[in-house]
């Protein structure tokens, strides 16, 4: 029996508006898009919060047996500014700025964005296409749209008519909204004349002569418009339709809602079944944002440099202040939450050591089947994180009874406890041991036996050579703190 | 006065078979275009070898003072088994092997060789274009040489005509093979039974009804031919011509061969100005192979799980042996070969600590300004890093001097020592200091400490308490070793 039937996932479908149990198009299959990143600026932390979500979704579908091929694109063209039409291509006028051509920052920041995911112990996805990469295949959505009568050519561009998808179909489903809402709302955005009614969105774009990022079309050479990539790049790789696409909240209107409009008016189909959206990140109570200058980027945040914080964090204390929260909730970040958050990865981390460490008993006091059942039973209920690190702080309140010798677990309950203690934090939470990074382990290992020398030192009675010691590691940021069940170390990152 | 005038450039060209002062095309730009991996399998350390040497010359380029636009592309598709043209995609016959559709396999690779790379500290190129985000430009470029009269179509596939080429043109100038040659050496690879001649090679290729990499064409559905992305590529990122084009030798023929008689087919020129190849790495003195089993994978030989060695190396020892030969001379890799690079780069990083702490004298008994210039000298002389690493031995026999007290150097002397020791070292050859990695920097100062209480307890007669820090030390990898100058430690990786 596969894992996916003893603890069957539901998930939070934003088109129904309501929880729903998942059922794959394939049997023991999943396939998941996810809207990535536009490479024209380097990953805040916002950003990252998102993947992370994505990330933790993508191992726990792994983990339940399924087999995920898990796609998430690269906007390396095409998304105007202002999400309006009259914009120009983000990148081509970051490049210009930067002198740098379009496909040289995109890899700057891609390369940026890969490094900073690897940090936070992110997996790569299956397959990383690029908006660039598929124009051939954006063309022939344009040529079928305006074959269906749903899109029309103006100047060598090419706009989706909304009016006319909305006769026969809903736009707006997804966000909710009317067409005639939607009107009223877009008329203070910046529109082309060329538009024959606002909400219409560019299928492409004619590029002016400047314009960098060209390739030639039935229209004018131009380039695609945003929204297009996504619906080419999906279904290229996931089918039509397909299991699960994600992206974060920001996206649902207007760039999923398009999405939907594009593949249904073109090939008749919701491009997928289960519609999630990762909710964002605030900074000490407000949204994050680069001209306020209330923004916070993640090597900022781990190093220690961003002036909200009064030290750097390591990646898994980050990531598991993140875990606290459920994917659809806004999440504030300060510099008190992650001391928070720090303490609870630090205790989660002893914990497991001392549950590694731990000798098993003749009786059982704590039901190790239950508590798995539903830590997995939180993670089936649509990703529900914080209700499984409420269930991996019980075991830690266990492993802490055991350690201190108030409780006792039998050999193969302790086995469990241990294994799934593993599985739940670092293969599913993704979170990493503290001492993962380099040499940390053999670190760990010479400052326990300078603890030794010193513990040594102190029954000689020569306080010297202990205090030495101590103060020699203390200014290398190695704290020790002596307690009841001996001395301590901690590191500074 | 730029560094380059200082110390003008002079790299060997494989198409004109001699060594030419370098002219860049435009003053101060250099364009360069490497031949990337096809990303079908892990990359081997061959590939790691050609890749390194690249980097050496992308960064000593940039020390001089050009601003370089690198492009190294990604080959996702098209790269036909046997170079022959009745192969099948590599790609996709290991995709259905791996029952992983072929972009999966180009992600999993890709993702494995960026990770590679970066251990050997290998900075990411400014553009990494991919075969299959460039099909437009694929198309066009073979409608151009049909029009040229210089291809011709059979079933939906499209040939490159060499015989006709070779009528106006020169085919075979790069590896001087005359076209009569070629036909006799190609005989017994398996052609197919469209091409006119055994020589002529695919641009386009009609694919199979399993084939699942395929575009829309004027000709068949299908995908390019191998040699056709990298002319592409090359000339749409830098220009036709462009500067310097560089690859493995084993490339000059057929592929750079072909990328020539593209790029003279179509637009009448040869696509780069400078040819560079870099040789390749051999494995106890013969060629590299799967099916020998002679062959050696990076991560096997940092972490010492290859049959061959008996422990494995820092990837900066592995990139200091790779240094340690000229870029276009073969170099063999062998357990010897490796420990005694090892120990080099050990005695150069120890240097580097020794001119840090050493003090400046009255007299300067070394010629600091010449052996800069010496240096340089090696460097623009076709980047010959082994005559550098040989004036870095120098520099390492005096800051040894220096420490013994034997010799002495100006304090402006000192100061450039240190400062362009520091430049060759890392900003060039682009080793890593020994702690860079993690926590080493504070495992070091750990390590030193206990040293420390060794000398004291040896001081104090407490024989086993020496011993017991030395036993625990080496336990964990750390060795001791006692010397007229102390103690030194060591860390296995």
């Amino acid at each position: 029996m596969k894992r996916y039937e003893i603890y069957p996932l539901r998930v939070y479908d934003s088109l129904r508006g309501r929880k729903e149990r998942f059922i794959p198009i394939e049997r023991g299959c999943v396939g998941l898009y996810v809207c990535g990143p536009t490479v024209y600026s380097p990953v805040h932390l916002g950003n990252v919060r998102s993947f992370i979500s994505y990330d933790l979704i993508y191992r726990y579908l792994n983990h339940l047996g399924y087999s995920v091929c898990y796609v998430r694109n690269i906007t390396d063209v095409g998304h105007l500014e202002r999400d309006a039409d009259g914009g120009e291509d983000k990148l081509a006028k970051k490049a210009r700025l930067e002198r740098l051509t379009p496909m040289r920052l995109a890899q700057r920041y891609t390369v940026d964005l890969h490094r900073i995911l690897q940090k936070f112990n992110n997996r790569a996805p299956d397959i990383e296409p690029m908006a660039t990469g598929h124009i051939p295949e954006q063309i022939e959505a344009v040529e079928r749209l305006l074959g269906k009568g749903l899109a029309y050519e103006v100047n060598g561009s090419v706009y989706f008519d909304v009016k006319k998808y909305d006769e026969t179909h809903s736009y707006g489903e997804l966000s909710r909204r009317s067409i005639d809402e939607l009107i009223t709302q877009s008329r203070d955005l910046q529109g082309t004349a060329e538009k024959r009614n606002p909400q219409d969105f560019a299928l492409w774009k004619r590029a002016s002569p400047q314009h960098i990022m060209r390739w030639k079309s039935p229209w004018a050479t131009g380039f695609p418009g945003w929204h297009l990539e996504c619906t080419v790049m999906s279904t290229k790789y996931l089918g039509l339709p397909f299991d699960m696409h994600g992206g974060g909240m920001d996206l649902k209107f207007p760039h999923h809602e398009c999405e939907i409009a594009q593949t249904k008016g073109a090939y008749g189909k919701v491009p997928a079944n289960y519609w999630l959206h990762a909710n964002m990140l605030t900074l000490r109570g407000q949204k994050m944002s680069k001209s306020t200058g209330n923004t916070v980027l993640p090597n900022d945040l781990i190093r220690g440099t961003n002036p909200f914080f009064k030290s750097g964090f390591h990646p898994s204390a980050i990531r598991f202040f993140m875990m606290q929260a459920h994917y659809r909730s806004v999440l504030d970040l300060s510099d008190e939450a992650m001391r928070g958050a720090e303490k609870g990865y630090f205790k989660l981390m002893y914990a497991y050591k001392a549950l590694q460490n731990a000798r098993s008993g003749k009786r059982s006091d704590f039901d190790v089947q239950s508590w798995v059942d539903e830590s997995y039973g939180a993670l089936s209920d649509d990703f529900n994180t914080p209700v499984l690190i409420a269930k991996l702080f019980e075991a830690v309140h266990w492993a802490n009874q055991i350690k201190a010798g108030f409780a006792s677990l039998r050999e193969a309950d302790l086995h469990l406890l241990r294994e799934k203690f593993h599985t739940f934090s670092f293969e599913i939470l993704g979170l990493q041991p503290v001492e993962a990074e380099g040499n940390a382990d053999k670190l760990s290992a010479v400052i326990s036996l300078l603890v030794e020398l010193r513990a040594e030192a102190r029954a000689d009675k020569n306080w010297a050579r202990a205090d030495q010691i101590r103060e020699r590691l203390a200014a290398l940021g190695i704290q020790l703190r002596d307690g009841r069940e001996g001395t301590r170390f901690s590191l500074e990152n």
